[in-house]
């Protein structure tokens, strides 16, 4: 067995671990979109402002998971390593 | 042992963590659903309002879970080290 | 098998471990984004300072998971053990 | 394989790790952003006493993510082992 | 590879585990965090009496972040089996 070989099965293993952070938008983004239907069925009139409040934070809430997601393709597609 | 064996043996496991960030959207959605249905419930008449509201966030929610998916697709077909 | 491989591989685990952190922010800001989105549904005229408030906290959130991104970019590009 | 070797590969993972931590401060703050915001959308007088206090609290709670970043640093870069 | 190696390495990965007990003290000052800036707000004329409860509340939540530190610390500085 050659090194590159061991870096290589390392980062495949790597790059699956950094994918779990999604666990977090996908919880974070829900409470929000339940927030917000329950939201827009009170006050139909200001659903223009709740949607985009809504997606306004969900979008902040998105960047963790892109991390992760920019972290695994360096590992499959731009290690630094091999 | 040689060293594709190492690789693709971890890619199965890297392939298999990366799922694992399906448990947020599960639970998010599922939070989403059952206070859209709740909002349904209290208030018949805003119904299109509430499932559109509902399933934009939910779309939103989705994404990490495809992030996970595709990273486990890439190292199962598209694999970089094979 | 030489030391700097085993070192890079442990690297490329260490970088995927460090992105879970990003699970906090996600579910954090998402709770921020729901409450956020509530708010602004009940008081649309306080709209502004909601916004604000929930960008100033969410902000704070996102520290940590910055954190992870700089340890596993630490790891990646700037490891000191190789 | 030399001992220096397998020291540095698990200070790499131990620094991944020691960032996981991360994960409470992120729901933390996030859960006091969106209290904040909701506070702040109800009285928006009030809104310098409610900022202080959510960003007093968030203070405070960084504090454990700070503790790992340290390990993980010192793993890195001031690592006793090696 | 000798003994004191492989004691070093499994006390750099025992180091990192230590600290992601500070999750806990994180979402739970968070909450605390939040719940204050929501009394504050509905009650500023009892600011003082609402940041001493959050911060002593806090201090208490702190003690098992503090704790992991201690041992991850004890793991790298001062570790008995080396």
């Amino acid at each position: 067995m050659n090194g590159d070989a061991l870096i290589q099965a390392a980062s495949a293993i790597g790059a699956g671990l950094a994918m779990i952070a999604g666990i977090g938008a996908g919880i974070g983004q829900g409470f929000a979109a339940g927030k917000g239907a329950e939201a827009v069925g009170k006050q139909p009139e200001a659903q223009g402002v709740i949607v985009r409040t809504m997606l306004l934070g969900a979008a902040v809430a998105e960047t963790t998971g892109i991390y992760g997601l920019v972290i695994a393709l360096i590992l499959l597609f731009a290690n630094p390593f091999v």
